[in-house]
């Protein structure tokens, strides 16, 4: 038995997953812990997923909705997605099994910016929650339970959820205890206090997290490894972009704008943003801090050369490799890192008060700088809007960034107008391309379109751009955004039939 | 001389509008009070904008940079559109000739949430500003500013202006004196602290707001009303709206997930807005409370009559009818009213923990939840964002509100696709129109389509819409959001070509 189980009730409990996963009937609304492929549950899924099995070869629907914290890993998300066990899943994903199933319209899915999806459990928006699924890093003597790889909502999970199943994994560090910072002062609207978070580094919390033993109807033991997540070197556009943004915030140091100790700093995860990250450390700053959702492999490099003083997040998201290094310097980074639960990482309160420096991958810009980060020509889901919004909205600077064109060329980044909006013309500040960044501060619509096409678009887009834009300055409704509706989504169109958003006659 | 001005330095520069307007030079960036028709000065733009029209007589080009609370009136904006005075002007405005301008594209115009102002002032992003022309009800002896009939930017304005013009507005009730809470503890990242205000009626600030008597160039007596803001009856629609609307307020109530107390009110302005504040009096609520951008003389009547305990917001904006009940009951109003910044009367941190009931209205909501609040067929603006997105982002409830037809039901307010997106899906909980209210809380996009379909569109446009979206679930390029790209848009191509979104053999 795993000395990870230091309460006897706990002890008593413990069964196997396909026993623990029996809790679970058709219908049920079920929140899994995980964020990012760490500190999801592993094994009650899968033995769910066999049960769904067993169900459809009866000839019984056997179906659940899932609400996670965000993105998984095959496990679970794959797991349950390939036996149509899921009707439902909330918020966030990245899992192909998952996509393939939403774009067929066979699996229904809320994309909730990641900061809402706590409280609105707690508003009843989600109605009741039947079982929890977390996945732990250890139970204390106390009952108290060491969180594991990400915090995610697992503190509202386990308060909100009727029977809690937990899995205790053997294979997380058993250093992550005294990592987390989870905050117990939230409250219901009208006993809502403030957040008194005034630093990345500020603890506020406790940490552990509570669970009531009466609602624990099974403990699950494994040792399994969170979902790899071991990143390629940047490549060049990556590498273009990142120098682009690092030649931006130099601009604004020089302004006066920012210090050399910028701000702190929130990335999304991928090539771009470790191409970011690796640009501050190339730059020589030093003593920065992150307050952000993941810590990725790249971060650990960064606070151990200094670049980062600390990093707050809600998922340690590592690969094997990381883990490694972590083990191998304990003491060093558990002094700097800080894992809190995702209403608070994302938290509209503190990201504006710390005035985060948000730096976010998109699917396409349009010339007036509204952001589409979520869908492909409109209609198919790619991820979702995570926490993008949390912290675009409300930080210091709204950075969104991506390749001037995908698909080797044949389909442009920038577009006339984007096929779905996740980030409005109101919240986007800065929009860089290799080819560029627009900075759009101060500009209204015409002066945007005109600086985004000259700096942003790909060459072989810009005349197509630059042409519909005169067009519509032209023949538009109005000027203030000036469009030509009639084929304003025309190069979606395009792509959706041929492929490619070029002409046919240069196709 | 006015025993307004108390103080012998503001006293020595009492000057005329014409002469303090000569401060202003082409070029400049001006920064003017005012916030929905209230608390604008009157005298020194029309000065303003004799010396344009004098510059444009000789051939010269006099334009400026106008950052203002929101909108203002014909003595401020119009007066300076019809002389081609501005170059930008910035955030909300509803005045008919600067529309024409914006549209017309001689007018630049940034469309921004009515919270992210005062701080990308502070941050720098608009520039250095040159002059602020700030309205106020007095000048204390201590040289400190009773403030006008809003507060709005003038805070910031103030602070951030290098030169300052005060007007010194005689009708402007004395009584406002007391009734202001300027909030003084905003700091730039990263020495921010959290807004400890915790219910509507906190007081956090102090009455007065302070200048630096160095700074003020001129100052100018007048004696001059608001726009006047009288409001018509509700209309049929909009009890209709409003009934809906009362009956889910009650069903959260039944749910468990609302008291009688309700949660504060946050409230745009017009027919609608009124119609739903009538119907809480008529439905018995006691007690409740305001938090909310707008004062009209709607709110006196909901005051004097229990429905509403006390009201927070940044503008007073009352007819002369409402002036003159103010002032009969003066003490009773004043201790039951709080007029704030901007940035704190719509602050995302704020907002959010007091868990307000966001209530706007839109131009139009798209089957999944979309919504325009802005523009006209894509192109043409109408006012602006104000600050429903401050609101509708953080609040506990996300409303807005619509006839589910204009132009005598030649327009539907429920479309395919808006043809500009204000609020995303992810900001949208709850559509209503005079044909019922859609409750788009925890539904996936297809079933909202479908919600929104069923219950808000008019029975002329629901056949057409059912049908887009039918074919869309067969043909669309991807299931979670089922769009067909080549026809999203065309009943707004349709409406700009006819008139009509009808098509034409039903037209």
């Amino acid at each position: 038995m795993s000395e990870r189980i230091r309460h006897p009730l706990f002890r008593d409990r413990i069964t196997s997953a396909a026993e623990a996963a029996a809790a679970i009937r058709p219908g049920m609304t079920v929140a899994m812990s995980g964020f990012t492929g760490a500190g999801y549950p592993k094994a009650v899924p899968q033995a769910l997923a066999a049960r769904v099995e067993q169900a459809n070869a009866a000839g019984e629907r056997f179906r659940i909705k899932v609400l996670t914290g965000a993105s998984t890993a095959p496990e679970l998300d794959g797991a349950l997605a390939k036996v149509e066990g899921m009707e439902l899943r909330l918020p966030y994903q990245s899992d192909p099994a998952v996509r393939e199933r939403i774009n067929a319209g066979t699996l229904d899915y809320i994309d909730i910016h990641l900061s809402h999806v706590a409280q609105h459990a707690w508003f009843g928006f989600f109605g009741k929650l039947d079982v929890a699924v977390v996945e732990v890093a250890g139970i204390r003597e106390d009952g108290s339970l060491v969180p594991s790889s990400s915090v995610g909502n697992n503190k509202t999970w386990l308060e909100q959820a009727d029977k809690v199943i937990l899995e205790v994994n053997s294979w997380q560090p058993a250093a992550l205890d005294g990592m987390h910072d989870v905050y117990y002062g939230t409250a219901l609207p009208p006993h809502r206090k403030p957040i008194l978070l005034e630093h990345p580094d500020d603890r506020i919390g406790e940490p552990s997290l509570r669970v009531d033993p009466d609602k624990v109807v099974a403990v699950v033991e494994t040792h399994a490894p969170d979902r790899n997540s071991a990143f390629s070197p940047p490549d060049e556009a990556s590498r273009r972009i990142a120098g682009h943004l690092l030649d931006f915030l130099s601009h604004e140091i020089d302004r006066g704008r920012l210090t050399r100790g910028l701000l702190p700093l929130q990335s999304g995860v991928g090539n771009i943003a470790n191409a970011v990250l690796g640009g501050l450390a190339e730059g020589g700053y030093q003593g920065l801090t992150a307050y952000t959702e993941v810590i990725q492999d790249g971060m650990l490099e960064l606070l151990k050369n200094g670049t980062l003083r600390m990093a707050s997040a809600t998922s340690f998201s590592l690969s094997p490799a990381g883990i490694e290094e972590f083990n191998a310097n304990v003491d060093f980074y558990r002094s700097r890192i800080l894992l809190r639960p995702q209403e608070i990482s994302n938290h509209p309160e503190v990201i504006r008060r710390l005035g985060c420096i948000a730096m976010n991958g998109m699917i396409e810009a349009d010339i007036y700088g509204n952001v589409n980060s979520t869908h492909i020509a409109g209609s198919r889901i790619m991820n979702g809007i995570g926490g993008s919004g949390d912290f675009a909205r409300n930080g210091y600077l709204s950075v969104f960034m991506s390749p001037s064109t995908a698909r080797g060329g044949q389909v442009s980044g920038i577009v006339p107008m984007v096929s779905h909006v996740d980030h409005t013309e109101h919240d986007t500040m800065v929009l860089v391309t290799e080819q560029g960044l627009a900075d759009l501060r101060g500009l209204a619509p015409r002066q945007r379109a005109k600086r985004v096409i000259e700096t942003c678009a790909h060459p072989d887009f810009r005349p197509m751009l630059q042409d519909y834009f005169d067009r519509a300055c032209r023949d538009g409704h109005g000027m203030h955004t000036p469009h030509l509706l009639g084929e304003a989504l025309s190069w979606h169109q395009r792509m959706v039939e041929t492929g490619s958003m070029r002409p046919a006659a240069t196709g």
